[in-house]
């Protein structure tokens, strides 16, 4: 029994099958299949190996990103002087990955609780009867205020009036603001940590550098003029009405070379379209939020609100890391022999139906197990091409 | 030597080789070997190519998301009437794509820094040496209150006694506020950019429109009291102890059609259980987050503390796009093929080990290269079957 | 003609086509073949199904996480004492996956708006004239004050003086807070959503535990001083000049088994570089941000600025999910006998152009559709071999 298995094995080992085959000499089905097989193997080697890197398993980064505003504001209404630090213009204030720079403001002082009436011109009213509560999403309290002819609310007094927005925008100085963008990225499968701090760009460089796509790619401190311009805004505009602004850090990365050649490019692009589109239908221009500093004054809880009109700075890491890997590798090679296997396919299809001599080719090829009535003489044909060959 | 070159191009060019193949004329194996065939073409066709989509390549997106709540509450706390609006009720104040909506709170005014004993009922204490520093989490005095049988400690005073949540809910009006949503995608390897303010989604129809999964699918308006109706939940319920809510915006778009087509859906369901629930050992119910006003009276710093419940609003945005990539097709094609081979071989198999006639099938597949020993019959059959084709 | 249609369906039920083949039996090209073969194998079975899990499908997930800090801090500055509850030492105070926790600041309280020099030390100036607006990036007034030899400047006065960071930090007692964080995912193409409250993880268990990596790995109550000990910083220094930490919540799963045992790992660790090195070129150190809290005094509008030093979290869900599918399986074993197919081509190789006797195997293989005027005689011997075989 034991020799039996031995003899199994043994027999395993010094056999071998590969696949008979007809060499056809035929110039016109050589030439079309060669073609074939040549196309299949360019399209294998450059397209899916060198062009698409087929040989590469990618990743996406998890990250983490902090930014740091600085530059001071000034504004002058009407010759009230006033400036405007890092902790009253930048929302939130700890340095976000998302973050509203205030570029103009509309700001309503001495707000307290109490009824007064809507802004003239807002929803007209005759009599009490018009002033239901809950209409036009206020708190009515059902009195018609003869003076303004406007509805009584129960409201923060006065109430905002949010009609004119400042033109100029009250912080054009914002253009000089710069940004500081910090961003760490970890690729979890290739175990892979980068910092858009790179080598070199230590303190003394960051101490000096500013963010320029040609001349200072990799600074990561950014003027906030530059930054709206490359999105393809004009300054003005945007900081009168507001915006968004979406910066992409962007890591492309081939970790089969240096890792230290794994670098952040920074693009820049305005989210929800350009105000300066003349679109009157555009669904929704600009960027502004409310925004109240509690206070008490003589015992009377007050507030002071601002609407708040700035850009929104969106930080969105894409990343794409490619590394070796066996598997996509010996994939992309094993599904390109299955292709080769199509073209050797549309080659026979062409040989057994299309050439003149397809029955001769046909014998060639195919040996029946039993004799085929439909037609003999083919039959006949294959075996005495092989005699001939004798 | 050119021509030595030249001729072997030539003949390159001029042959073509095809596997020989033995066409078994068997009803049993035949019918089994072209159903294994049959199901294998129709899963690369039915389930790869069509099902699955095997032929596009896909991408998520990256995203930006902002917010912005309209409406007005309203609270009448023993006599004292005030209105909350966007400023005072949604943290933070920016529109981001996480928020609170607050529907209910505990409000301790006139906090200042000082000695004051703990809420009665907090941690027993007899005598002063039961009120070491450092124990139960708060900075004590090492005195023990007598009129309340409590430690006395060092913090913001008078200290908040949060055992009775308002029930009902103190802004039940919160149903009625709206959220507009705002999101931006972009699918990068698509270079692909969409707003989920989509073709006909203008300022006017904005203007009017109220989101609702049958009739206005599209309208990036909601009621807070829909929302929470459609992730589960029972509004009074999660406003009074608080609760998450997620809305997951979700786009799933194939952009082998016209890119228009691609639209958002939007989904809603609650995050961390239901409140409604009435299990007891549950883990972490409802949400909330203590916040503090400050503010300066007679000189001292005081502040007001809020303990608010909300709904949490968490936006997620969810992706994928689809388009024809020659790639992932020919990889589909390729490896179809590469199962072809393998119906080929269980058929063979079934052909050489079941069937009765397995040896005369054996003889017409392989040839061998020198005389067995094993069989010299079913050798010569073989032969005799060529011979007899003649 | 339906007959014909119905035979043509009949034979093709009835034929079954394979490959005839050559059966060597060589020694030297058996083994080398067959271990070619065994590799294939061997690497098709363990490596891509078995180690790398060639047979499953993958989903990343959408995930929302909330946080909440516990704990009282105790300063006593001068000898003013005064506690830091969750209200003062957490930004944004809501609960979000990225916040600060305070651990050290300097404060600067009573600033209002006015005209007051630069600290000395800072630009030192001998006349107005080095004081022009915009220098320095502060509102110069062009006055250079003769007591200090600093220029006049427009700002929040008297300006903050941050040269002097405490130390030992103030809020040492950071140590002992604690963080609680919920989190849920789900994966949307596999339709599962999981919390990191996972079963067992109850109101109980929660109330009592401390996560610890070896004996509590899945409680998600964290002590703030085991985070940072975690993350490879020393507390005394990351609570000085502030810093950044990762908290990564790991959700590899494989939903073929129970999905109750796709289970969260947390780890930690330093982003950005650890400030205990005693690098002077890093890029940037510690982390900190400014933020103010704005008051009336005597209708003077008044702010108190703190410059925090803290330690920022960012919470980074990574979500890696597997479940079986059939469309990965069949492209891997249909790849797989593609690679099946190289090994052929290459035992191929070497039996046709480097065995003595690779005439006589190229004519066992190959059959020629005209007779070749290069090589008669091999020709000749392949009919002989068969006629041999008589």
């Amino acid at each position: 029994m034991k020799s039996h298995i031995t003899n199994a094995i043994s027999d395993f080992f010094c056999e071998y099958e590969t696949p008979r085959q007809v060499l056809v000499r035929n110039r016109r089905v050589g030439v079309v299949c060669r073609l074939i097989q040549l196309g299949v193997l360019a399209y294998i080697i450059v397209w899916v190996f060198i062009y698409e890197k087929g040989y590469q398993s990618t990743d996406t980064a998890v990250s983490s990103v902090f930014t740091k505003m600085k530059g001071v504001g000034y504004t002058n209404v009407s010759g009230e002087e006033r400036v405007w630090d890092v902790a009253d213009y930048v929302f939130p204030s700890q340095g976000d990955a998302s973050f509203v720079v205030m570029t103009n403001y509309i700001i309503t002082e001495g707000q307290k609780m109490g009824k007064c009436p809507e802004l003239p011109g807002k929803h007209h009213c005759s009599s009490g009867s018009d002033c239901e509560g809950g209409r036009y999403k206020r708190q009515m309290t059902g009195v018609c205020v003869n003076t303004t002819k406007t509805c009584e609310v129960l409201a923060w007094c006065p109430v905002e009036d949010d009609s004119k927005i400042p033109d100029p925008p009250l912080l054009m100085s914002a253009e000089n603001y710069t940004l500081f963008i910090k961003n760490s990225v970890t690729f979890p499968t290739f175990k892979v940590s980068r910092s858009n701090l790179v080598e070199g760009i230590d303190k003394n460089y960051i101490g000096n550098c500013l963010h320029d796509p040609k001349t200072a790619p990799l600074c990561p401190i950014f003027r906030l003029g530059d930054i709206v311009k490359m999105s393809g805004f004009s300054f003005e505009t945007i900081a009168k009405v507001g915006g968004a602004i979406g910066i992409v850090i962007d890591w492309t990365c081939n970790f089969d070379v240096d890792v230290r050649k794994c670098k952040p490019t920074y693009e820049f692009h305005g989210l929800y379209g350009n105000p300066d589109e003349k679109d009157d239908v555009r669904a929704s221009v600009g960027y502004n939020f409310r925004y109240a500093k509690h206070y008490l004054e003589d015992k009377v809880q007050k507030r002071t609100l601002l609407k708040v009109f700035g850009i929104r700075f969106d930080i969105i890491v894409q990343s794409l890391a490619r590394k070796f890997d066996i598997i996509p590798t010996l994939t992309a090679i094993g599904s390109g022999v299955g292709i080769f296997g199509v073209a050797t396919v549309v080659c026979d299809l062409m040989m057994l139906y299309l050439l003149p001599k397809r029955e001769f080719y046909k014998n060639m090829k195919f040996k029946y197990t039993e004799s085929q009535t439909q037609d003999p003489d083919s039959e006949a044909g294959s075996t005495e091409t092989e005699a001939s060959n004798k």
